[in-house]
C-alpha cells in the first residue's frame, strides 16, 4: 500500500501536525474480527475536528441557537495502515490544509503509543445555512482566524 | 438466571406482543468477543419503539417543528438471555404495558429465527417540553389512542 | 420521578463511589432532539466498567488468547434524571454492589460538572465459557480481589 | 460541488449498479444538527458490503472458525451530496469496480425514495491473514467468482 495521494512527502506532512486529540479505543468500537471497526475512525475524526473547532472558537458559533450556519461534511477519506485493537491509546492529529470561501480541507493522522501511524485521512467541511442548504462564506474575521491556524509552508 | 421481575407469567407475557420490528445484526454491532455488543440492544429497542410510535401517529407529532413536546426516556432495562451473533435476524416485539398521564411503560422482546427469546426489556417514556423540561400530559385523544394499543387483559 | 429501587438512601449510595471515569459527550452521540441519545449511556457504562476491570486486573485475564472465560452482561438498567448535551464532561462512577460465585452486580452514576447526577444504573456481569456458554466461578483469588473493592458497609 | 474523481460519467456510473441494500435511517443515527451523522454512511457501506459478500459466498468463508483469512478495509471515501434525515428509506447500491490479486475496489451509491443520489463512495478491501497481517491472494475460483460480479464494460 503506497502513500495516499493527499500526502506529498510523508515526513513533511507528518511534521505539520500541531493539534492532537487523545482517544482510547472502547470495547464497543471493536468488532468480531477483534480489531477497531473501520467505521469508528470517522467518529474519532469528527470528535477531534469538533475539539479543534472549539479551540479556535468556531464550534461555539455553530451551536448558538440564533445562527442558521452549520458545518456540513462534504467528503471524508480514511486510509488504514495498521490494525488497531481494544484499549489502544491513540493521538488524533488534525491540521487545516486549505481554507476556501465557505469551506476548509482538514487532514487527519492517528498515531499509536509507539509513534506508528495507524490511519490517515482528509475531508472537507462546508458552512451552509440550516434553512436553505446554501453555502455561507466565512466572514473576513473567521477566514483570518482559520488561516492563522494553517501550517506555515 | 430467573425471569425478570417485570414478567409475571412468561408464556402469557410473550403472547401479548402483536407488533414486531425486524432487524439484522450488523457487523459493526458485534464486538471483539464475537457477539452482539450489549449496548446495541438499546439501539434496537429505540428503533422498534419509534417504528411503533410512527404506526400509531405519535412520532409524526413529535418531529413537527412547531411542537415543543418531545419524548424522553425515563428508564431502560435489558435482560440478556442468549448470545446473539453477526447476521442473525431478530424480531423485536413491542407492547404498551401501561399508559400514565404523560408517560408510558413499554415492554420489549427479541426473538431469533428459531423462536428463542434472546433478550427482553422494559422502559418508560415521558412526554416533556423541550423548552422547560416539564412533563406534558397526553391529550384525551392521545391517551385513548395509546390505550387502544394496550393488550387486552 | 422517584429514586430507582436499587438505591436505598441516595446520599449514602452516592458516597460509596470511589472509582470515576471521565467522558466528554461526542457530537455523534447526540441525536436530532439535541441531547445525548439514550443508547449512549450504556456505551459509557461499558467503557467505565472495562476501565475498572483493567484497574483490578480482570480485563487482562479476559482478553488473553488462551482463556475461554469471558464476561457477559446479564442485565443492564439506566435511569435518566437530567438531560445531557454535546460536549458536557461527565464523571462515570462505578462500584461493586455484590459479588456472587461467578457474577457481580455493578452500580453506575454519571455526574456533571456542577455535581448533579445525570443518570444512574446497575447491571450484572457473569463470567462464562466462550465455548460452552456455562458460567465459570471466580477463583478464590479473584473473589477476594473483587471483594476487596466492595464499599465498606 | 463537482463529481468525485472516481466517477467518470455519472449516468453511466449510476447505471452499472445492480445490487442494492435497503436501510432506514435510525433516530440514534441522527445528530444534534437534525440530520444523519456523517459517520453513519460508513456503517451503511459496511452493512451493504457484507450483505453483498454473503450473496456471493465470500462472507461465509471469512467467518468460518478454521480460516485465518479476514477482509480488512484499506481505504474508504464518502462524498455527501444531499442531507439525509431521520426515517428516510435509502437504497445502498454496491458494485465491484476492480478486482486485484488479494483486493477489490468497491463503489457505493445511496439513493433516496425520489431517486436522488444522497451520497456516494468507494473503498478497497484486502484479504489478509489474521495471524500475520500479510495479504492472502484470492484463489482462482474466488477471483473468477468476483469477476463474474463486475459490471460489463
Amino acid at each position: 500500500m503506497g502513500v495516499p495521494d493527499y500526502i506529498e512527502d510523508l515526513p513533511l506532512w507528518r511534521n505539520e501536525f500541531e493539534y492532537f486529540y487523545p482517544v482510547t479505543v472502547r470495547f464497543s468500537e471493536t468488532d468480531a474480527f477483534g480489531h477497531l471497526n473501520n467505521t469508528t475512525t470517522f467518529v474519532y475524526f469528527e470528535h477531534g475536528r469538533i475539539s479543534f473547532f472549539k479551540q479556535i472558537g468556531l464550534m461555539q458559533d455553530w451551536t448558538k441557537k440564533e445562527t442558521e450556519a452549520i458545518p456540513v461534511t462534504a467528503d471524508l477519506h480514511c486510509d488504514y495502515m495498521r490494525q488497531v485493537y481494544f484499549d489502544e491509546e491513540l493521538q488524533i492529529g488534525l491540521k487545516l490544509n486549505r481554507v476556501g470561501n465557505s469551506s476548509m480541507d482538514i487532514h487527519y493522522m492517528a498515531v499509536n503509543g509507539s509513534g506508528d501511524i495507524c490511519f490517515t485521512g482528509r475531508g472537507s467541511i462546508v458552512q451552509v445555512s440550516a434553512k436553505t442548504g446554501k453555502s455561507i462564506p466565512w466572514t473576513k474575521e473567521e477566514k483570518d482566524r482559520l488561516e492563522s491556524h494553517m501550517p506555515r509552508r
